[in-house]
């Protein structure tokens, strides 16, 4: 029998995809970081919608701080808004607990996910709650870009450079609960045209870049000597740099005419590191092609975390 | 230790809400049947959002047809439009599953969905996918009504008529995963100028009435023998037209002067059932009195489903 953990999440969504039909109001639907949709004709912004399910056993440990879960579910959905270079406006949250659950916990759990909305100045507004066997938040965001500016995955075209801030892998270390969604520096980089792609990486940049490649009908070169690998990544550094997830940073990609002005504007503006990766390419038929320190080139296979299947 | 199964989803809720701050693009946050919020000032529409779990176990039992499930997650959010007077727009989807899920279920269950949110001019825009031990689906929905004009619990006043469409209770008998969201209803009755408060009966009638004579500052006396009981409620059919839950009917108030103009464009718009079940009164201490078939008057006690407790 065929089932979910068979298929993979890759091949199902695609299903849907193909299964659900366009409309005028909706720009894009799935397959980018947010769905991005139109109130009516004449309005001046789009807004941006979004969800991502943060589950005990899958997204946290059972020992994780309540604190850390609010902030990981809320965090979740704002870097889903920054990678489209989004203001956040609203969210919603589902919460599912067994009834045995401490009311302090779920306290922690509410002004973890409180702080960090205010701090990005977005409301939290409403949401449900059930009982049920496992502790679960789903979090459902809202938020705003001038009308037609979203940043896609789509935009990426040969010959652009490829960039991620921050550094990436170690998540197993405990920075999956305290990741900074970079909204200021997502919003920033679609304002100021610099970007012809963005997304967020969530399930690790081998098996995020490749959804950017394919949004965008190209291919890739990475650097594996260029790779900003966070100090909380365990050996092999690159494997983890490439396939821990959850990195919640910025992977876009600049024409390469703008890449110096662009690389001097952001020092201007943001202490964080912005690191040139790579470059886009043709599409290649096998997809990513990684060069080592030592100038040899090998083809990236896809790993990353995909749901379901493990 | 205080746990959330003896706290309830009542004091929760109320707990949680005190502590949101109110923020100006928020014109009404936790505690309605959705959130009313604003774009910018200028806005010809306010936004309507709200989300609901659907969890196997809990929503649905194992031997659930798959198109009902998807049909009562999307039904469920719809519903919570309709009693704002909303016009749906947009859905998203967070769907939990165990990796062991046959594939031809999950497509089920997305036909179901999909068919739904279609006939009432909805669009499944996206969501996201994670494993977990249980079957879950959480759904997310955006609609619109012209600025200011959202119906909501809290407008009820002392000699307003009380009324409910449909038949009440039953829902163990199948009615819950097969119901109709009353849409088309819903907006006619703000549009109308009608109503003075309304919301949708998800928990049964016992539990509902209450929150929204406590959103109006206001008691009721509702007729024992005037409720539409469901030929589906088992006996005695008065509790469980009161107590079952998951009805998804309208439940609303109408000024008395209005009652009976209001009573004939109702029949000539609409074949659905709609009963005056009752009045609105000045707050009394124990909250909602019921009278019987013989004339006494009692008490009654808040039954219906509260999340959490059982």
């Amino acid at each position: 029998m065929k089932t979910i953990g068979r298929l993979g999440e890759n091949a199902f969504v695609a299903a849907l995809r193909r299964r659900l039909p366009a409309t005028a109001s909706v720009i894009t639907g799935i397959g980018d970081d947010c769905a991005v949709v139109r109130v009516a004709p004449g309005c001046a912004n789009d807004l941006l919608l979004t969800s991502d399910p943060v589950i005990e056993g899958i997204h946290f440990a059972p020992d994780a701080r309540p604190e850390q879960i609010g902030h990981k579910a809320v965090g979740r959905v704002l870097s889903d808004l920054a990678a489209m270079g989004a203001k956040p406006l609203w969210i919603l949250i589902d919460l599912v607990a067994p009834p045995r659950t401490p009311v302090a916990r779920l306290d922690g759990i509410c002004r973890g996910a409180q702080r960090l909305a205010r701090r990005f100045g977005a409301a939290i507004v409403g949401g449900d709650t059930s009982r049920g066997r496992t502790l679960e938040l789903h979090a459902f965001a809202v938020g705003r870009v001038p009308r037609g500016t979203a940043a896609l995955r789509s935009g990426a075209r040969p010959g652009d450079a490829i960039y991620v801030t921050g550094t990436l892998g170690g998540s197993g270390a405990g920075r999956h609960l305290a990741f900074t969604p970079r909204l200021a520096e997502g919003a920033w980089l679609r304002a100021g045209g610099w970007i012809t792609a963005m997304m967020d990486l969530s399930d690790g940049l081998a098996a995020d870049l490749p959804r950017l490649l394919a949004a965008s009908g190209a291919g890739a070169e990475l650097r594996a000597d260029r790779l900003p690998v966070s100090p909380a990544a365990r050996r092999p550094a690159l494997d983890h740099a490439l396939g821990d997830g959850e990195d919640f940073e910025l992977l876009f990609t600049v024409p390469a005419r703008k890449a110096a002005a662009f690389e001097a504007a952001w020092r201007k503006r943001f202490r964080l590191r912005c690191t040139r990766i790579g470059g886009v390419t043709r599409r290649t038929k096998g997809g990513l092609v990684l060069i080592g320190a030592d100038g040899v080139k090998r083809m990236l296979r896809v790993r990353g975390y995909e749901h379901f299947r493990r």
